[in-house]
């Protein structure tokens, strides 16, 4: 029998990390950060609707993105957007698309990804993927999509496999550490066996169930006792009233760190989480001097400098050295690169001053 | 007899130092950029109006500019502003003004000042201008607003006042010296014989336009052959025809430094030309750190930044110290704030690279 592969994209997130580019109202995912022309979301979307039906893709984010979805997602039905009314990180949500398709597609095998992620060889990803695919529909198996790591990276979470380690194929996973200082990420790059945690993962529908219920049991009970709403009209309202109760736990924490059947494939194909203004400048094209490339821009006596600013705009900066200066309609932010992890601050400061429209 | 006092205001400038808030289209004069309410030629006109009917105000001024002044200043009529049809500095423009008078006011007194001056302490400056009226209405002299100054700037020209200097009352001229180094305006300052030239003038239309007969024959001649057209419809058009053949030369090199008939009454009534981000800044209130306040805005380790931003606007800056950030709607400018002389060399690169539209 073949498992029908489905999809879920995990799109609720509201991350802050890219204000003032990203905002409450469209987070990164909805965001065409590094000018690819397309968003974060429509880009997972082709990466995964090569080989998977639009119809069999699931979207989980929370209700206030719900239009923002349709928009960037026009072949899928409203009916396959599950909406949180709030965010629970991942394990709940990954519950409610598994409880989902128990109702409506119990065979299925599911990819489950995040929907704001880089990633530049595609071929070689869906190489991966499908090899996941295939060892996950056919074993009872957790299986985590892992990146060869290409430098010590300390904002990753990392997954250690069993050795003797086989790179093209699946290996059975020893730990899951995340993100860790700089000495023992040097360590783990230095020793081969481990991998950074893509937060990509293959399973089957029964499978990743049977493991909510033996180790997340809270949760696998809450997503159970509304189990003859899913699929019908009364789901939205069930899932709105236990939402509140769910935990916030991630599947990294709540499962893949307790399960026994976790296995991890590795791939090298070009990811990045882009998860910070410095990680966007990593992959942004730059001049000699350093400075990220655009139109209507003119920089003396400057170096390092990521600029962003609206289009049609011009900037014209001297004797900046490796800031950030991103420009929207309502927010100017000025920042030294290095400092990029205030941006928490800041807004939280904004917030404070009664700013929130700028959030 | 008592002579008619006349108010020519000189507002014909295209000036680019406060770029990009000034733009060829609305320079300085006609923005409000120490954020008083008014802008720079509504509190010059405001400010002779205090002793000078609104019909006997001229504004010389770039044709372009027709329709702001109309609207900065709705008191006067569309026959009070006499257009340019391009800058040829000061004395052509006074030179117009004054045959213009001498068609329609020959008897006229005339104040000439520039129209983008800031002047804090009004009731003093108006004492000095009444007495420099006073004196020149009954005098063939050529009077001019001298200011006490109070630094050894090397942004202004000097007027020295022969010896011994009448602190309250009319000197005589002795020499005018243009911006002078950073030494020798030590010097000025030490010795007590030199004076700011504020650029602000007092003589009666006959004594200027016999100055001009003699001391800049050319620009006189020109004027003179179109007299029959003053003040009537063939006036524009007769302007518009010998102005591109006028010397483009000020009234202080072609007049004043040379005629015999000058005096200086000086003052300190708080007078600046504000024509420089830095000079701005020294007027801007400032927080503890020399940040200029405003509201939304929020500065971190940051000191001594010209900061403006459209209204509404949020501004979070890190890092900074001695900028200029200056934000528009489709300009962005940040560099320090000792380099602002190179805002000429940044507009001059805008332009090169075909940015006209955001000059």
């Amino acid at each position: 029998m073949n498992s029908p592969i489905y999809c879920v994209i995990m799109a609720g997130g509201a991350g802050t990390r890219f204000w003032p580019i990203s905002r409450s109202s469209r987070p990164k995912q909805f965001l065409d950060i590094l000018g690819t022309g397309k968003t974060f979301i429509r880009s997972t979307f082709e990466r995964f609707a090569e080989f998977v039906p639009a119809e069999n893709f699931l979207v989980v984010t929370n209700g206030a993105y719900r239009d923002l979805v349709l928009e960037q997602l026009p072949e899928i039905g409203a009916d396959q957007i599950l909406a949180e009314p709030l965010g629970r990180n991942t394990a709940p949500c990954i519950a409610y698309a598994a409880f989902r398709l128990k109702a409506t597609a119990p065979d299925a095998t599911m990819i489950v990804t995040p929907s704001d992620h880089l990633i530049l060889n595609e071929a070689a990803f869906r190489t991966v993927v499908e090899e996941a695919v295939g060892f996950a529909s056919s074993h009872e198996v957790l299986v985590t999509i892992g990146v060869q790591p290409t430098r010590p990276a300390t904002g990753y979470g990392y997954i250690q496999a069993d050795r003797p380690i086989r790179a093209d194929g699946m290996n059975k996973v020893k730990t899951f550490t995340e993100k860790p200082n700089a000495e023992l990420a040097r360590a783990f790059l230095a020793s081969g066996d481990f991998f950074w945690n893509s937060g990509i993962f293959v399973w089957q529908t029964r499978t990743i169930l049977n493991s909510l219920a033996a180790l997340l049991p809270d949760t696998w009970q809450l997503f159970s006792s509304i189990e003859s709403a899913y699929g019908t009209p009364d789901e939205q309202q069930c899932i709105d009233r236990i939402y509140p109760e769910c935990r916030a736990v991630s599947v990294d924490y709540g499962i893949m760190e307790k399960a026994g059947n976790v296995y991890v494939r590795c791939g090298d194909f070009g990811w990045s989480d882009i998860g910070t203004w410095g990680s966007l400048y990593e992959y942004m094209p730059r001049d000699e001097a350093g400075n990220t490339q655009g139109a209507d821009r003119i920089l003396f006596d400057s170096r390092g400098c990521l600029v962003k600013t609206p289009q049609g705009k011009l900037a014209v900066i001297e004797g900046l050295e490796d800031f950030i200066v991103v420009d929207t309609e309502d927010v100017l932010l000025i920042c030294p690169r290095e400092n990029e992890q205030n941006i928490k601050k800041f807004i939280d400061t904004v917030r404070f001053n009664g700013g929130d429209r700028f959030i």
